[in-house]
C-alpha cells in the first residue's frame, strides 16, 4: 500500500480539500466511484461525506485515484 | 496493506461501533458486502456478527470500504 | 498484506480451529471458496484440509474472509 | 507496493518526464489508461494533467504500467 | 505480501517438494493456474518447470494458493 | 509487494536476461501480456524493449509472471 506521511504533497493536497470542502471524485480497485467531500483522513481511510451527509471510510489500501471535481 | 495503530481515528471509529453496536456496511476487493455489527477488531481482521449472530472474519487487507448503516 | 503476530485475536482464533478441528470457509480475493479444516498456519500461508483428505496452502496475501461452518 | 527513493531510475526517469513535459500513458490495475503530462511526484501519487489541463492523482499502489508517448 | 523466511514451515515444504521433485499445482491471482515442479524459491518468486521443461517464474505477490499434485 | 535485492537468484537472473538481450514474456495482474526484452531494472520497474524498440516500464507490484521466450 501507499505509505503516508503528513508531509507529502499528495497527502498535504488532500488536506486543503478537507479546509476547503472542496469535492473530490474518489475510484477504488473495485471499480467503485464516490464523489463528495472528504472530512478527514488518516494512515488508514479516508473519511469521505456524500451530498446527503451520509459518511464513507474509504481504505488507502483500495484507492485507485482521486480529483477534485467542480460542484 | 493498511498500517494499524489503536490511536488512528478510523481504528477509534470502528471501535465506537462495537461499543455502540452500529451496524456496519463492509465492501470487500472481492465485491463482497457483508451487513452486521463488529464484534471486534485486531491488525489483522474485523470480526462482523451478521443478524443470525453468525461470525465472518473479514481480512483488513481485502477492505474496500465500510460505513455506519441504519437498522 | 496482513500482519501476523501469534498473539492477534483472529491468529489465536484460526488456531482454535486447528485444536478443535472446526470446519471454516475460506474466500480468496480470487474469488474461489475453500471447505475443509485449518492443519496448521504460519505467516504465509493457512493449510487446509479438505473433506477427502487432501491438503492445499492459502496464501495469507489472497484471503479476503474465513468463518467457521458446521459439518 | 512499490518502494519510493528519488535515486531509483525508474523515478529518475518520471522525474525527467516531468521537466521535459514528456507525454506518457499509465494504465492502472481498474484497468484505466490515463493520457497527459506528469506534474509532480510523490511516495503515494503521480499527478497527472490530461490535455485540458484537469488534475487527478493517480496512485502509486494501482500502477501497472507507465509509457512514454508522442504527441 | 507475504512475508519470507527459510524457517518458515510453507516455505520448508515448499522445499521438500523441490527437494522430491514434487508436481505442484499453483494458482495466481490472475487466475492462471500453472503445473509443474518447482526448482527453486527465493523471496521474489517461485521457478516452475512444466512437463516440456519450460520454466516459468511466479511472482510470491501473485500466489494465491498451491498444493502437490500426483502425477 | 516482493521484496527486491539484487542477490536474490531470481533479480539475477532478470539480470542475466538483460546482459543476454534474452527475449521475456511478462505478464501482469491486470491481464496484459508484454514481449520484449528487459533493457533494466530496479526496485520499482522493469524496463521492456518490444520488437520496435518501444520502451515501456512494468510496475514490479503488477508482475504475475515472468519467463524466457525464444524470438
Amino acid at each position: 500500500m501507499a505509505e503516508f506521511e503528513t508531509g507529502f504533497p499528495s497527502v498535504r493536497q488532500i488536506q486543503r480539500c478537507v479546509a476547503d470542502k472542496q469535492g473530490v471524485e474518489i475510484k477504488l480497485l473495485t471499480g467503485d466511484i464516490f464523489l463528495g467531500t472528504v472530512l478527514w483522513q488518516d494512515p488508514q481511510c479516508l473519511c469521505l461525506a456524500d451530498a446527503n451527509g451520509e459518511q464513507i471510510l474509504l481504505w488507502r489500501q483500495a484507492i485507485a485515484y482521486h480529483k477534485a471535481v467542480t460542484a
